[in-house]
Formats: structure tokens, sequence, C-alpha cells
């Protein structure tokens, strides 16, 4: 059954994602790996034990292990960056178009390494791995619930730098990432700014602002407003699914743009002959199709993992602040900041500030804007367009 | 208790809404007035009997009855456009900067008028007559629930025109309306145009894209999820006031935009020693006054009229299209579209369009662009600012 809602949602989301069929995909079945720690302390001071996460890598490490990229993942994304589990899997993973052999991403040159993060949404998809609210907690025989800690982007990083600590990997040749995937980029470069050489941040700025700290929250207000969500205590119950689709339509729908929805649904009904202008229970194409994506995407996801996930970005600043200068003037690795100008939920002014504090020492940033249709998510679909950027920036 | 919620309401309303306090409010109080048809046939042939709603005016019908300017109120309006019932409202309505005597609304000049729309979404404000799911059916003697037809933006100008038809008003001197009302104005204009001889619509297009669809059904998204909902019919039992209130934030936020809220919220806790980088339920300052504010519009609303007006919005296209060129060819009135190019619910290519498609048989067709840090909202806010161009077009 499972394994029937993971099809499901991945055939709706290679719908919804449609994004062009790369040339030719990473050509070797990826392998999910695992790794534990037999205890995680927070920046906050808490205690996890264990943590697991999931990883997997495309590429071979070099002799000198210095030849590692680090992709970290977006909010509803995980380590599964490009190839496939098996030959049958209805796509690849999402960055395939730029990462495998003689891609940008040169997997013949690069050991290119991905992991899923602390309270990834995914919860329930069996090729995700992750500790988080829905995790059983050894101490007490069940699942952490809301006595899980508040997990940052910095502790996503922490568990990160173990996991390359563990491979022997001490200094990364660059490190990528989507969205959130871009707030972990910006946070290693500052953290750990002689263990990154490259910086990739796209389709993100350098903290949450008050606005995103506000959208943040509304994309849990479905979730909120779910009886079953039962303050969070739902694990012995039924959990609140019709929140957490509702909320992942939120996220869905921010994360796509107009002029995308306008020449793919247009006013289009989602049945003919039932009119929403007749029938209040009618829909128009769009909504069913948001419907049907959010659906299943909450078949494998978890509502307190959403609201997890909410909060560590909310509280993003880059290398802890104090103030958004401070933190990113601690980065020194080369910067390329990919973004999209018509971005709603990483709006461009955010991203040109952000490329301008790293820049104020000195530190050399060049930017790259991408042309699209789907606003935010041009930063996972179309990323190809911006390969030859990367591929001299990553050779240089 | 009523009361104390309406008075809580227009307090917090007053400090989120802050726009600069008009040089002169509108010098006369204000008194709503009812008006009430007997039965009324919607577009799609439903009859609702009574229909009843509130309506205000402000200035002196002449004799000729010419010189009437109709407001229509948007999503989460009334009809309380300018003055104070009492001397003691924390606020006058909400143009009251350009409606008064002397200015560009001139009251010794014109008769503004204004009514409150079918399923109004303030059902239980004490100041609003509205007619919706919340109104007891005479019929049933129950409330309508979701038996109550869908009703369109062409259903409330004809409401609108009733009353109209009631005071001997023939042809408007001008219609003007913000978001919601710029559709119903753009609705009068093409569907009456020998009634309508000025067209103000102000941060609207001609009609519901299939983004605009979509934002619709997530501001709904939160009662859905809300168990009280139960598909519409809680009149009997809790209504679902959490759902209701997450709904309201997220109308609250999208009108507003990431300027505004990062100049005045920045990063600022709710709670000084309450981190919420440490505690999952501290929050931040935008999230607690989003809450205050969304708590204190709930109190008065209702969640059945909020689905019924997200309805009305998604089947819009101007005239009943077919398509929107067809719909709006059939505006004859000069137009003096007011927008804001950086709106988030209305973005300025839809309305750039409208304008295109006003434009393009000859009808003469001004545009103003607001400026400002509020997005959407300064259509409402900062109104005041376009105050010449709305007086010299009001004059020609």
């Amino acid at each position: 059954m499972q394994r029937l809602y993971t099809l499901a949602a991945a055939a709706v989301a290679a719908v919804w994602l449609s994004a062009p069929a790369p040339a030719a995909a990473y050509d070797q079945l990826v392998e999910k790996q695992v790794f534990e720690m037999d205890s995680f302390t927070t920046q906050n001071g808490a205690t996890i034990a264990p943590v697991r996460v999931g990883w997997e890598a495309y590429g071979t490490l070099n002799e000198a292990r210095d030849n590692a990229i680090l992709i970290t993942h977006f909010f509803s994304g995980t380590s599964h960056a490009a190839g496939k589990y098996a030959d049958s899997d209805a796509a690849p993973g999402y960055w395939d178009s730029i990462i495998g052999p003689g891609k940008p991403l040169d997997t013949d040159r690069y050991y290119v390494i991905a992991s899923d993060t602390l309270v990834n949404l995914n919860a329930h998809d069996p090729n995700v791995t992750t500790t988080g609210p829905a995790t059983v907690n050894p101490a007490t025989g069940k699942p952490w619930g809301m006595d899980f800690p508040v997990v940052t982007i910095r502790d996503f990083v922490e568990v990160q730098k173990a996991l390359l600590d563990s491979l022997g990997i001490t200094r990364l040749h660059a490190v990528m990432g989507a969205s959130m995937g871009s707030l972990q980029a910006y946070e290693w470069a500052a953290t750990y700014p002689d263990r990154v050489a490259r910086l990739i941040p796209v389709i993100g700025s350098g903290e949450a602002d008050a606005y995103l700290i506000g959208i943040l929250n509304t994309w849990a207000s479905p979730i909120r407003a779910d009886g079953n969500w039962n303050d969070g205590a739902y694990y012995d119950g039924e959990p609140p699914t019709k929140g957490l689709a509702e909320a992942l339509k939120l996220v869905t729908l921010q994360a796509n743009h107009w002029e995308w929805a306008d020449e793919t649904f247009g006013r289009a009904l989602a049945e003919e002959g039932r009119d929403p202008a007749a029938d209040i229970t009618a829909k128009y194409k769009i909504e069913a199709v948001l419907d049907q994506v959010a659906a299943a995407r909450a078949a494998v996801a978890d509502a307190n993992h959403l609201l997890y996930l909410v909060r560590a970005n909310q509280t993003f600043v880059t290398g802890g602040g104090p103030t958004l200068a401070e933190g990113l003037a601690r980065i020194e690795a080369p910067t390329l900041i990919i973004h999209q100008p018509e971005d709603l939920v990483f709006f461009p002014e955010g991203v040109r500030k952000t490329a301008a504090l790293i820049a104020a020492d000195g530190t050399p940033v060049q930017i790259v804007e991408l042309a699209g249709t789907r606003g935010h998510l041009d930063g996972v679909l179309t990323i190809a367009q911006a390969g030859d950027r990367i591929r001299a920036f990553l050779e240089r």
C-alpha cells in the first residue's frame, strides 16, 4: 500500500513537475544509504538519540577526498537529487538534468552527495530516512511528537558535517542547494569557511525576512485548523491528513507562478458539465490538479515534520547573524547565486541584497538569472539553462 | 459581547491598516440603511427570498439624480467606505481619505453610495446586512448553509442595480471599487454601458486567471481542514472559528507585501525571552500580530460566506466573457485604472492586459501606478496619492 502511494505520488509529481526530459539520465542505479549518530546535540543544547538520516551519492570519491559536491535539498525535497533507484521509477532525482556523466556536475569528475535533512517532510516515503517528531524516541518507546526539540538549518548542516567526517571528507569542492537547500549552503559557507571551496545557492536569500516568516506560518495554517492535529499528539489516532494536504497545496502553489498556471490550465473546468458558477462543490481544473498533487504528497508526509520545517526556515539568518551583514561577511568561498526574478517565495530584492553583502568584503560573487514561467520552481525544474555557468564555475 | 468583538476588531484593524490619518474625515455621522427585495433570481436561475443588504451614502442626490458615484467593496470589506457611525468609532470608513467635502470624491458635489454585497464576509458585524449561507431562509426556518445558491459578481451588480433603481438613479457619474470591488466595477461597465459614465477599477484585473483561482482556493484551505466546518453544516454546533481565523491570516498576508512586513516587524520576537529557535510554541512578532488581526476579523465573519466569496471571485470574467477580450470590449465608459506594480494578488501584467483590451476599440483608458510598501493594500490604504488624478477624471 505504502509503495502504491509512493508510485502514485511520483507519477502525479512527474506530471506536475513537468520538466523537459533530460538528454541522458544519471546512468547507474542509485543506492540509498543510512547514516547514524548515536546521539546528536542541537545548537540549543537538546539531545536527539539516535539520529538517522538517509543519503545517496553519484560518482566516485577520489583518493584525496577533495572532489565532493554536497547537494542540500529544498523544503519538500529529499536527498534524491539524481538517477533512479530502479529502472521502473517514474522519474529520476530532481536535478538529474545537471548531475551525471558529462553534465555540469560531472560524475566522472566529482563525487556528488546528498542527505535527507532532520525533520524531512516525507517521513513515510520508504526511500527517505529522517529523524523528527514522527520518529520513535527509544527513551520513551513512542514517537517524539512535539517533544522533539526545535532544529535549525545549522543543525541540518551539523548532521551533514558528521556524515562527511565519517567519509573522510574535510573540504567540499562545492556546496549547492535550492530554496531551503540554499539556506543550508549559505550556512555551510559562513560556518565552515575552510571547508567550502565554492558556494552555489539557488533560489534563496541569506535570511528569512518578516514576510517569509509569515508565509511559512500560513503554510501550516490548515494543519493547525485540523482538529486531528491535536496540538501534534496524533500518532495514536487519526493523523491530520486533510490539513496536511491543504498545507501542501499552499506550498505547491506558492512555489509556482501565474504565468505557468495561466498557460497550463487557464479557466478550464475540472469536469465538463459541472460548472463552478452553478454548483458550489464543482471545481476548476487547477483546483482539482492541486488537490491531486497535494493528496499524493500528503500520503508520504508527516504534519508535525512540516511544522518543524517551517520553524527551521523561519529561524534562519546566515551564520546565526546576529545581523545578515555579519553572517554573510563570514562567507569566503567564491559564490555563484542562481535565482529567478519572478520568484514568489524568495523575492529578487532579497537575493540581490544577499549577493551585495557577500561581495562587500571582496568575496567574488556572480549572479545568474533564470528565465521561465515557473517562478521559484524554475530553480528546480529548468536549472539546466544555467548548466554552462555552473560547469565553468566548478572548473575554476 | 458582539459589540466588544467589533470594537476589538476595529482597534486591531486600525493598527494593522495603519493608513496616514486623513486631513479631515467625512464630517457627518453615517447612517446605515437596509435595502430589501422580496425575491431575487440569480443569473443561474436560483431564487433567494428575501434578499437584504446594507448600504450607506455620503453627500446629497441632486434633482436630476445624475451625481451618484457607486463604490463597490473588496473581499473582506463592507459598504463602510467613509465617515463614522459614531464619534467614538476607532476609525472611519476605508476610503475616507478621498471621500468627503472638498476631497476627490467631493460630497459637496457627488452622492457617493455603497452597499454590502451578497455573502458579505462580515455576516456577524452589527453594521453589516447581507444575505448568504448564514442567513435564515424563511422557507425552512434555518440558515441556508451550503444550500445557498452560488452567486457571482454579476449577481452583486444586479442587487446594486435594484437598489439604485429604488432611488431613481438610472445612470452613474462613476463606479469605483478596489480589488473585488474593481471586478464589480468592470462588470457594471460591461453589462450596463448606458448606465456608467466613468469607470475607476482599483487594484484589479478583468478576470480571475488560473493562479488567482488557485490562490482563492487556498484561502479556504484552513476552513475545509477544520472538522467543525462539517461540509458547511455548523450552524447548530461549533463554527469552524480556528479555520476561519487561519483563512483570514492568509488573506491578510497576501494583500500585504514583504517590504512593509520587513520594515514593520523585521525578525522581532513576539515575546522577549521566548525564542522560536528554542521553543516550538514561541512566535515571531509578525506571526503574533497576524494571529491577533485574524482572530478579531474571524469574530465577526462567517466561514461559509468566505467560501462563497471565493467562488464569486473565481467565476469572474468581465461581462460573462466568454473571452476576456469580448467581455472587456463591451465597456464604453472612459476608464481610469489604478494599480500597484508590486501587487501580489492582481499582478501588474494582468492589469495592463485588461487596460489594453478595454482600449482596443478606442475606449479611453488611463493608468495610474501607486507607489508604496503595502502591495495590493496600497489601493485601499494610500489611495489618496491618486487623489488629483481621480478628481480630474471625475470632472471631465
